[in-house]
């Protein structure tokens, strides 16, 4: 798989969405000093590329995963442990994914947690995962800051662009929506985990 | 049942815990006056004694379940409209446990979520569900305030204890923890959920 486009190649951020491991580093390589590097993998490529996924784990930022994927690929029952298990073999943030049960975001020393948008009504879930990573990586993009306040608040921006995704049938939500929704689900999302004494309005 | 010692018909903070709800009631009707009154249920009286569990539910200010529990007792599989169908019958809060998952607590105009605390080793779940109503009616009692600010707190101190709980057998690390212990896991929490620029140390 050859990168064509020149802009492309110039890439700052780089996503590697979840296809084979080999065509994740081929893409990889033809990018030219990327200053954040993320992938996704699933249970296939787990199963049937392992050494090639384990050796683009040593080239990544982040991995995001989903708690199913996480477990198979490193045997370890417990998140905790198998976020150690990954954070040992490259990336600097893992991301585990847990559908409607939220998101986890360790680091050497740090876990942060994001809640999953209560919604009344979920119409299809395809896509949540791919807009998740879409929020996480635009943020990231956008801002230019790789600092781990940053980090955190992708990850919000991850959840909340899932929790869009999710309310209509394919992308047809995410085209409706502007900054004005953005922003106030951001403060929904703000208020959801928020215990200080002060509540925010 | 009777409630004897004089002390328990002037307690200001009750906590009905699973019993059958004829009892609950009975119970309730000997406390003189109670500023706080709160009740726990489970799938056997949800089924046999439904009625019973409706007419306590119209004299309870907080129903804590869990989320089997609530989507049994409603018959919504969605713990929002769960939680709206329990708010329009009587508990102006409703808590919605969802064991390693995490907590909700429902009121007519807000939502809140306390993630469950990450732990690398989960020796026995047994009693979590007690612990968290522990330290939940624990910390409204102590603190007297009844306003949805000390209420989110008290959810957060009741996932602090019943993380405690599941760290060894039966209440064995409830009964080695103090206040330093306890306080510093509120901060882990705090740190657990935080996204703002400026992250807490």
């Amino acid at each position: 798989m050859a990168v064509h486009a020149e802009s492309a190649n110039l890439a700052k951020s780089l996503f590697l969405a979840n296809i084979d491991p080999r065509l994740q580093l081929d893409v990889l390589r033809q990018v030219e000093s990327p200053r954040l590097v993320a992938c996704d993998t699933m249970n296939f490529w787990i199963e049937s590329r392992r050494s090639d996924l384990l050796e683009l784990l040593k080239r990544v930022d982040v991995l995001l995963v989903n708690d199913g994927e996480a477990r198979q690929l490193t045997e370890q029952s417990n998140l905790v442990k198998a976020a150690r298990w990954i954070l040992e073999r490259g990336p600097k943030f893992v991301v585990i994914k847990k559908g409607e049960h939220g998101a986890f975001m360790f680091t050497s020393s740090s876990v942060f947690f994001a809640p999953a948008f209560p919604l009344e009504d979920v119409f299809d879930p395809t896509g949540a995962g791919d807009s998740f990573a879409g929020g996480f990586m635009g943020y990231l993009a956008r801002t230019g800051k790789l600092d781990e306040a940053h980090f955190r608040r992708a990850v919000v921006y991850g959840s909340t662009m899932g929790s869009f995704a999710v309310e209509r049938f394919s992308f047809q939500r995410l085209i409706e929506i502007g900054q004005a929704e953005i922003r106030d689900r951001l403060d929904d999302f703000r208020r959801l985990v928020a215990f200080e004494e002060e509540l925010p309005a």
